[in-house]
């Protein structure tokens, strides 16, 4: 038998206990383990050249700022706002609307960028060197800083689609980041749990993990694992191993240390399940956040795959289907050898 | 200038009061609200008969009960157990089984059951009679009226998923049910949303709703709306105007009522919205329910249409970007004619 082959095992519910929710895992639904590879990866748009490419900055908005600073031709990582942008940098921003009894608006005021990750459109962030994942990362801080200077915004999610089916519309690699002068639902329910955990600990539940057999990488400063109630099959959890509640307190040694094992990350998921469309997300704490959240909440970075779609049992119960447990996806990823 | 072509509004953050979360409408990310159709919507497979066909019963897991109960082949709704069941009713049910300091699991039973609703392949539950979706809905009562004497059985999502995108593999036209031993994460969210709006005003939220600019259409027992903060361009809600906390309390004479608005809006959003890929959810309560929610609980149908994707910030934040205001969206399926 393959090492792999595990015989099939009764379903369970886990409780993922940073964000307080059930996961069902389910291994009915699925093919051994190893065998999970995405069908195919459609990019959203096949050309060649585009807006995010050297020599097309004309085509785009206008540009916030570019690494390095005073390039010209010669730019490595550029940040400009978003064409199309979902909430708006032009909005006074107003205090609540109420607009009929009981229901609550406030004006669509933020900020939406995208960071250009390299100058090059087929060069994916797993192409890149710790040092440059290093400066992306570097980037995105320095912009979050910028936004914090803001007195309304309230939270900043860094988020990246990749592959059509993970939601980009632009195959050239970049990264969004939306300034919401909300705190946002998830983020939330996270804040909320994790303090519970504290409570009846003492103790920060990302300080207190036991990776143990979800251990898939390490590095000086940050562990990856597959978390103990993963919402999506191998998803990896990239955690900083010092206790910290803003990705924007990053310096930049641990930037290039974390570049290190981000690009590892996304090579071994990208050779194990065949280039599959995928969201990175980087979950960090409002800005003004009560001073009684310190202690309990810890940044970190997921990276979810999407190797099966959601239907409406998800969208309906916020319950997930995982046909993979947890402790097999690491062992997997632990195992890919990156030549 | 056309009746439906407003100019481009501000983006506006509005509240879901029912599930305590924000919604971003983002006008700039959209086309005119008249425009929006799916562009395709590829059915799961496109053969002629299937598994779920008349003839074809015996390729089917085990049969719960059909309708009319003692009929042979000229059956008009099966309900049988799935084939791929995500939880197991061949487990016992466990207590809490605490695998590693603080975290949590619980056996996976439960009951994945596949509502058959035609017998012929290519019927959709919108072809139907408002009589024969009143059967349809009539049958889902029967079913968790059987779950419900299952004792850790806590809550059943139903549940239809329509075209691939919207998650569904097989196109014959087909309604899931599950039942946990717990009662998921949105759904608590719901109660306790709820259970705030009846202290703050001493009333049931959604029997409190202002439907105004919002109406669809409305039938002796139900009402249909655009929610104020619908998460999905063109979300559609179905009310009952008597307050209910659980979809089974449903009698004859209502669900065929109910059958006649739904065929009704499942109709108009076809002819809108080009056939698109959507979810029908029934939002209802735990069966063993805290009493004190009792005035504060009311199910109600949600039809989620999908017309475009979803990616990294909804799945980071819990926070949907909707392109289309629902008054706008109300607007046109208040006027769409059904010949
Ligand atoms: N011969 C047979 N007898 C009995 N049952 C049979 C059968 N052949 C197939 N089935 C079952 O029929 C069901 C059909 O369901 P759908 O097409 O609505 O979506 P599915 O459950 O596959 O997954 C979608 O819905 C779930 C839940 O929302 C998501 O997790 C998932 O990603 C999404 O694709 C499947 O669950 C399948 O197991
Ligand atoms: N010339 C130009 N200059 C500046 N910006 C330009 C530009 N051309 C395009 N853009 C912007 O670049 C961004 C590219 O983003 P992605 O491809 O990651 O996904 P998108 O935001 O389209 O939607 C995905 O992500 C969002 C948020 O998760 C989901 O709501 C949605 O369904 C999903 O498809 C777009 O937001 C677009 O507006």
């Amino acid at each position: 038998m393959a090492e792999t082959e595990t015989p099939k095992r009764s379903p369970e519910i886990r409780k993922d206990k940073i964000h307080n929710r059930w996961v069902l895992f389910s291994p009915a639904r699925s093919r051994r383990p190893s065998d999970f590879k995405a069908k195919s990866n459609p990019q959203p748009n096949n050309q060649t050249k585009c807006p995010f490419c050297a020599g097309h900055e004309h085509e785009c908005a206008p540009e916030i700022f570019r690494v390095p600073e005073h390039s010209t031709n010669d730019w490595k990582i550029r940040v400009i706002q978003n064409l199309y942008p979902a909430v708006s940098r032009e909005l006074d921003f107003q205090n609540t609307l109420v607009t009929v009894v009981g229901d609550v608006a406030v004006s669509g005021f933020g900020f939406h960028d995208v960071v250009i990750e390299s100058p090059v459109h087929s060069v994916n962030l797993s192409h890149l060197s710790p040092v440059q994942v290093g400066e992306f990362l570097l980037a995105s801080k320095k912009r979050i800083e910028q936004l914090r200077n803001c007195e309304s915004i309230k939270y900043v999610q860094v988020f990246k689609n990749h592959g059509a089916s993970a939601g980009a519309s632009m195959s050239h690699s970049h990264t969004q980041i939306i300034a919401l002068p909300i705190v946002p639902p998830t983020v939330s329910a996270r804040l909320d749990s994790m303090m519970e955990y504290y409570k009846q600990t003492g103790k920060c539940s990302l300080c207190d993990i036991q990776p143990n057999e979800f251990l898939i990488d390490e590095s000086a400063h940050f562990i990856s694992l597959v978390p103990f109630a993963a919402t999506f099959a191998f998803e990896i959890w990239i955690i900083p191993r010092d206790h910290s509640s803003h990705f924007h307190e990053i310096d930049t040694e641990k930037a290039i240390d974390l570049g290190g094992l981000l690009k590892l990350m996304l090579s071994k998921m990208s050779l194990q399940l065949n280039n599959p469309p995928f969201n990175l997300l980087i979950h960090t704490s409002p800005f003004q956040d009560d001073p009684s959240h310190a202690p309990s909440t810890h940044w970190f970075i997921q990276i979810a795959p999407h190797l099966s779609g959601v239907g409406g049992f998800e969208i309906a119960t916020g319950c997930y289907i995982n046909p993979v447990f947890p402790e097999d996806a690491a062992k997997i990823l632990r195992n890919v050898r990156i030549s």
